[in-house]
């Protein structure tokens, strides 16, 4: 009687949420320090001052009128200039101006990709482990998403990704630094990805979009530097969101960017136009847009994941457990000491570890571990995590 | 190759926009104060001083990780519980918390109940004039839009309304204070609607779900409350935006409230979060759910729209043109002296008149004329339209 999809989206729990209700239920009955809260991938560390001082100037000195005013649907042309102007001194990404949209985050470029690049019947390739609305946009398309296994380290696996590709191809999301996982995509990588889909392209006779979902592009570690999508292919869309490099999750602001040298740039552009129109988004909020334009570049206090994270790697595999190690992101990926990472999930709550199974995003044995938490949550587990590895007999 | 309707929605002109980029570059031409142009309906008036400094004292006072933070899907609680105490306590309007789901503005509220009630190939009904987005929000869920004419006066016509129903009829959209029209419906109307659709339920066996677009219900002009449709009707949704009574339209934010009476309430619920969830909404933007939360209520001086309107269709009428006087809302809608209203509207511009024609709001031989400007716009251009009267010989 309900739309099928509609009511499935709706009615199903989605496991992180619960498994941070959860938390967030034994916080109150415990005390929130004896809870190690691992679910949720929001940043811990503030937007930095210079978006308070944006947010304050230009509501202080803005006519309101203007300031909260609709904005053209694809953005102030100020903004699109800004960012274009951004990525090109950054990364020389080429990128022009009336080719970016911006977003209400990175989540609506998605879906704008999605919806106006897919047709009933079409496939979209994904690799795992990957980000589990994926599979709500592709299929809110009415298309079929196709997951390609990693390798063990969870890089892509070339050969599994060749085979996966079929005539009914027309999109290819990756995700770089990686949700769940905090992998980062090689240069080399996305050389072998080009090349595979160029070959594809060749074959089937139409493009395949290339989507490149970069929210977590500026938190890198060790020395890596963001690769730009565009440099490697043609027909590339890069979906990018302020929500972790200024710490904006909830105020909903991104962008959409494709490349300069696609072919058929002005028709991709105007049918991700139209599905955003359908979508009934009428402009990003006219507020942020204003402020990310001030703040273009800047980045809040991300040097406090690489912290974290080499906290948290240390003890995780100083207590026996097998990890794989983030290169960028907030996310750690662990894997299940027995195969069932549910079953593991479970059992790690006793010890007050809430850690999120892999199942949701299209691989089986381990947990995700957001570790954008205080540093006092990772030095407090520690002892939680070497119990728990005891109880495996690790 | 590309999904047709999105590269449609993508490609279209949009008239009123088309339009006001007409008006916009034919001011840089001969001076803005030349050039009289009704073309879009965005608040005149600012945002009341109580928003500015909400957002000021929220933005100085909240921790900004909390601030920026991601709200659950359906809003912060307290904001629902806000506006359900809001809508109880001035319309007894019955409505819970847990009905309520804050929205990126009212357009995103109705393609929720689109994509969340509409399977494909079911119908949904509007009342012409109306706003021309339903057509892609209906379309979009892949149902049928059916438009039913109005009377002379633009009110709906009852007879024609329930000759329209059909087996397939899920959805009624109505629009009170109307966009394009002013005009308002009447408690009367409203038990009709009601009686009408009541009947159609039991002679069919299923809900047909009545979807109340109120983005003007403050901006009612010689005295008349607004009226709450969950009063007159079970199986009831209120689609609202803050973007006229708050001058907020850039922002997106609104919210939808599900009738408490309605017997599928929590299924009606379920679907429409997921249909939003499916389009990529993750939360409205979170900094003005906090402002919209302490301004509850509150409005800008939308007396200014009582005063244009008596001014414009005084100078109007007395011109000799046939207009339709608006009872709400910015907007007037105008008899075109000839048949061709696209005609008239290039005919008007002679005058540097700036006038949508009302095709795309369903109805023939209209224009429509958007008020939300400075009264110095509507004085200046009654000589203007004295002549383009004399033009017609009227």
């Amino acid at each position: 009687m309900f739309p099928e999809q509609s009511l499935a989206w709706g009615q199903s729990n989605n496991v992180i949420r619960k498994l941070a209700a959860y938390a967030a239920a034994r916080k109150a009955q415990i005390g929130a320090e004896n809870v190690f809260d691992f679910t949720i991938g929001s940043p811990s560390v503030p937007a930095p001052r210079t978006v308070t001082d944006a947010l304050v100037d230009i509501i202080t000195n803005t006519s309101p009128v203007r300031l909260h005013d609709y904005t053209p649907a694809a953005g102030l042309p100020s903004l699109r200039k800004r960012i274009a102007e951004d990525l090109n001194s950054r990364f020389a990404a080429g990128i022009s101006p009336e080719m970016v949209f911006v977003t209400c985050g990175a989540a609506a470029g998605l879906v704008g990709c999605c919806h106006g690049l897919l047709n009933k019947g079409d496939e979209a390739i994904v690799f795992a482990p990957f980000f589990s609305e994926y599979t709500v946009f592709v299929e809110g398309a009415g298309a079929k998403l196709v997951v390609c296994a990693p390798q063990d380290n969870m890089q892509p696996d070339m050969d599994v990704f060749e085979n996966s590709i079929s005539e009914k191809t027309r999109l290819v999301i990756i995700n770089s630094p990686n949700n769940p996982s905090g992998v980062i995509l090689t240069a080399d990588s996305l050389s072998t990805i080009a090349y595979i889909l160029r070959r594809a392209e060749k074959k089937y006779g139409h493009p395949i979009y290339l989507v490149s979902d970069e929210p977590y592009r500026e938190l890198l570690f060790d020395g890596s530097s963001p690769l730009c999508i565009s440099h490697f292919y043609e027909n590339s869309i890069i979906c990018y969101s302020f929500s972790k490099s200024l710490s904006l999750p909830g105020e909903r602001i991104g962008y959409l960017a494709i490349s300069e040298k696609m072919a058929e740039k002005e028709l991709v552009f105007a049918s991700i136009s139209g599905a955003l129109r359908g979508c009934g988004y009428v402009n990003a909020p006219s507020l942020m847009q204003m402020v990310v334009e001030r703040c273009m570049g800047q980045t809040s206090d991300i040097s406090v994941y690489k912290k974290n994270r080499d906290l948290l790697y240390d003890a995780l595999t100083e207590a026996g457990f097998d990890c794989i190690k983030p290169d960028g992101a907030f996310y750690l990926f662990m894997k299940s000491p027995e195969p069932d990472a549910v079953k593991f999930s479970e059992r790690a709550k006793k010890y007050e570890l809430i850690l999120v199974p892999s199942d949701d995003f299209g691989i089986e044995g381990y947990v995700r571990l957001a570790y954008c938490v205080a540093e006092s949550t990772i030095r407090n587990s520690i002892p939680a995590f070497r119990k728990l590895a005891e109880e495996y007999g690790i």
